[in-house]
C-alpha cells in the first residue's frame, strides 16, 4: 500500500429545508458579509434565491451578490468576484449552485491572496498559501466540487481549460438538500450520474497497490450509483434515490475511495479533450461513451480487476466464463447509460476520425497514460479508445 | 432517510515511519508546545518514545511528559492533565498511544476550559464548548476514537465509567503507521479487529431508515476487515493487512457508515455492562460473545437484513434457504472470532445466571433498546441475549 495524506474537513448539513439555516450557519462561523456566487437563472426559478436572501437578512448577514457564473466557468468571472470581494472586506464566499459555480468560487477564493492573474494558480504559475472560506449550497449531484480538492477553471481569451488541487480548495461546509435538485432534468441528471460513478470507477481501476479498504468501499459506492441511478431515472423525484445520488456525489471525488493509491484520472483526461475538441458535447455524456469503450479496449491488460468490478459492482453471474462475466458488465453499463437517454457515440456529434487523430496528438502530447500508472504512455491505446467510440 | 449533519476533518498522515515527522507536522500548525501524553511502557519498547522526543527536539517543539494511562483510563490522570496544561500554557495534546490515551487526552482539551471537575463533561453537567486541539500518533487499531466525536472516561471514585460525544473531540490529525502494530499480541489484535467490526455491524442493523449509500459501505468495510482480520491472525507482521485493519478502524467508527440513519449501539450497550460487571473481561472479548448471541436471539425481528448481511458481508451461498444463510453467517463469525483465540461464552469468565439477572436490571433501567429505534424496550430480549451468552 502507499503511503498517503488524507483530510475531509468539509461539514455536511444534509436534509429538507437545510439551505433556510444558511445564515444562522454562516453566523455561527462568526461570518457577516459573503459574496453570494451563483449561476443564472435557475435558483431564482426553484424559489432558492428568495429563501437564500431572507435567511442572509434575517441573521443580519450582508451579501454583495454576483451571479453569472456559466458552464466551463471562465476566469473574467473570477476577477470580477475578486475584485468585489476586496473592495467590500468579504469574509466568505457562499457558492449556490453546481460545480461550476463551486469552482468559480474556489478561484475567487484563492485568488483573493494573490496580486496577480488568478488564471497563475489554475495553470501553477503561483502557489496559492491561503483562501477565503468557502461556503455552498449545492442544486447538482455532479463533480463533487463540495467536498473535493480540484477546481476547473476557463480561459477563454487563453483558449485553456485549466484545473489545479489544493486542500485550500476543500469547502467549509456544503448544505445539501435532495429537493433542491428535483428540477435537474434527466438528460443533466443523467450526465451528474455518470460523473459521480466516473469518479470513483477511475480510483477503482488504478490498481497498483492492492487495498481492499478503497477497493470494495468504490465497488459499494458504485453500486449505490446503479441502484439510485435506475430509480431516478424511472422518477426524477424520488427523494431518497436523489439523497443517495447526492450523498454519493460528496464522497466518489473527496478522495475516500482512492485512499492508499496512485490516482490518475485516464477517463476523464480523454474526455476533456473530447469537450475541448467539441463544447456541445456534456462531460457527463462523454464519460459515458467513453467509460465502456475504455473497459472494451483495456480489459485484456489486467482481466482479474475487471472480473470483479463485473461480480462485484455489475452483479453478473460467478458461474459463466470470465470474458463473458465482462461483456455482460460492458453491456450493462451501457444499458445504465441508456435510461438517461444519452447519446452513445461520438459520429452522434460529428467528431470523425481525422478529430481522433488530433484527440491522440494532444493526450499524447501531454504524456497521459491510458491504463495504470505502471503501463506505458501508449500512442496505440488512445488512438483504439477514441476510434472505438465513433460508431458505424 | 433522516436528515443529518456530519463532519470528520482529521488529517490523516499515514504510512511507513511517519511518526518521525511528528516535530515537523506539528510546527506547521504553529504550535510550540505540547502536552506528550502515553500509557505505560510499551511506546518505550518499541522505540516509540524516543523518536517521538528526537522528532519534537530537532523541530524545536517543546514538551511536558504525561505518561500512565491504564485501560479504562480514569479522570484522576485527566486532571493532572489539565494542571499541567495550564501551568505551563500548552497549546496542544500529543496522544501517543490507543484508544485509553486518546480519550484521556480528548478529556484534558476539554476540560482545560473548564474549571470544574471534567468529569462533568463526561456526565452531561457541562457541556463544552472549547477544547485543545489534539494530534494522535495511533499504536493499536481498535477504539476508532482518533477519528471519532466520543470519549469514554471511568471515574474510579465514583464507580462511573461514562461516554460523551462532541465534535471538539475529533482530533486536529492523526499519524497511522501500521508497523507501530506490529507488536499487538494476537489476543489484543482480536479485540481490536472485533470492535472495528462491531462499530460498522451495528450502524449497520440500526435499520429504520433505507440509506444505501451507507449500508453498502458498511457492507465494504465488514469485508475489508473479515478479510484482512484472517491474514492478520496468520501473521501480525503483514503490512497490508495491518494497514487495511488500521484505516478501518479510523473509518468505522467516524459516523460515515451511520450516515442518515438513526444510531443506537444495544451491543456496545450490552458489553459496557459486562465489563463493568468483570473489569477483566476485554471490550472486544465481551463484543465477540456478545455479536452472535444477539444475532441469534433478534434475527426473527427483522430476517431480510440478516439476508443481505449472510449474502453480502460473509459471502454465503445464495441458493440455501434464508434461515439457513443467517445461521451459516452466525457460524462463520464465531469461527472468524476465534482465529484470534477469544473466549467464546460467559461462563469461561465466571458469570452466572444472577449476573445476567442484575445486567439486565442495569441496562433495562438504562433504558436501552435492544434491536432498532423503532423497537421496545424489551427486559425479555435483554435478558435471552445475556443468557444465550452463559455457555453450558
Amino acid at each position: 500500500m502507499k503511503d498517503f495524506d488524507f483530510i475531509s474537513p468539509t461539514k455536511i448539513y444534509f436534509g429538507l429545508n437545510k439551505e433556510e439555516l444558511i445564515g444562522s450557519i454562516i453566523s455561527s462561523y462568526g461570518f457577516k458579509k459573503v459574496l453570494f456566487h451563483y449561476g443564472q437563472n435557475s435558483i431564482k426559478k426553484i424559489g432558492l434565491y428568495k429563501k437564500v436572501i431572507n435567511s442572509l437578512k434575517k441573521s443580519k448577514i450582508k451579501y454583495v451578490e454576483l451571479g453569472g457564473v456559466l458552464p466551463n466557468p471562465d476566469v473574467d468571472l473570477v476577477k470580477e468576484g475578486i475584485r468585489i470581494c476586496k473592495e467590500n472586506d468579504i469574509e466568505m464566499i457562499l457558492a449556490v449552485g453546481g460545480g461550476s459555480v463551486i469552482d468559480s468560487g474556489k478561484l475567487i477564493a484563492n485568488g483573493y491572496y494573490y496580486d496577480g492573474n488568478p488564471f497563475d494558480i489554475s495553470t501553477h504559475k503561483y502557489v496559492s498559501q491561503k483562501s477565503l472560506p468557502i461556503g455552498v449550497i449545492l442544486t447538482n449531484s455532479a463533480s463533487g466540487s463540495e467536498l473535493s480538492n480540484s477546481c476547473v477553471i476557463s480561459s477563454r481569451e487563453m483558449k485553456m481549460k485549466q484545473g489545479y488541487n489544493t486542500d485550500l480548495n476543500r469547502p467549509l461546509f456544503v448544505i445539501e438538500n435532495p429537493k433542491l435538485t428535483f428540477s435537474v432534468d434527466l438528460h443533466t441528471t443523467g450526465c451528474g450520474v455518470v460523473d459521480i460513478f466516473s469518479h470513483t470507477f477511475e480510483r477503482y481501476f488504478c490498481q497498483s497497490d492492492k487495498m481492499e479498504f478503497s477497493d470494495y468501499l468504490a465497488e459499494a459506492l458504485m453500486r449505490n450509483v446503479l441502484d439510485n441511478g435506475k430509480r431516478l431515472a424511472k422518477n426524477l423525484k424520488d427523494y431518497n434515490a436523489r439523497a443517495n445520488i447526492m450523498i454519493a456525489s460528496s464522497f466518489s471525488h473527496n478522495g475516500l475511495t482512492g485512499i492508499g493509491k496512485n490516482i490518475m484520472m485516464p477517463i476523464h483526461k480523454l474526455e476533456h479533450e473530447l469537450s475541448a475538441l467539441n463544447p456541445s458535447i456534456a462531460h457527463g455524456e462523454g464519460l459515458a461513451i467513453l467509460i465502456p469503450s475504455w473497459m472494451e479496449i483495456c480489459y485484456h491488460l489486467s482481466p482479474a480487476k475487471f472480473v470483479g468490478f463485473a461480480e462485484n459492482v455489475m452483479k453478473i453471474d460467478k458461474n459463466i466464463p470470465d470474458y463473458e462475466k465482462i461483456e455482460e458488465a460492458i453491456k450493462g453499463l451501457r444499458q445504465f447509460f441508456s435510461l438517461f437517454k444519452l447519446k452513445t457515440h461520438l459520429n452522434e456529434f460529428g467528431i470523425t476520425k481525422d478529430d481522433v487523430q488530433t484527440m491522440t496528438d494532444v493526450i499524447i502530447g501531454k504524456q497521459i497514460k491510458m491504463f495504470d500508472i505502471d503501463s506505458e504512455i501508449d500512442y496505440n491505446l488512445a488512438m483504439k479508445i477514441y476510434l472505438n467510440c465513433l460508431g458505424e
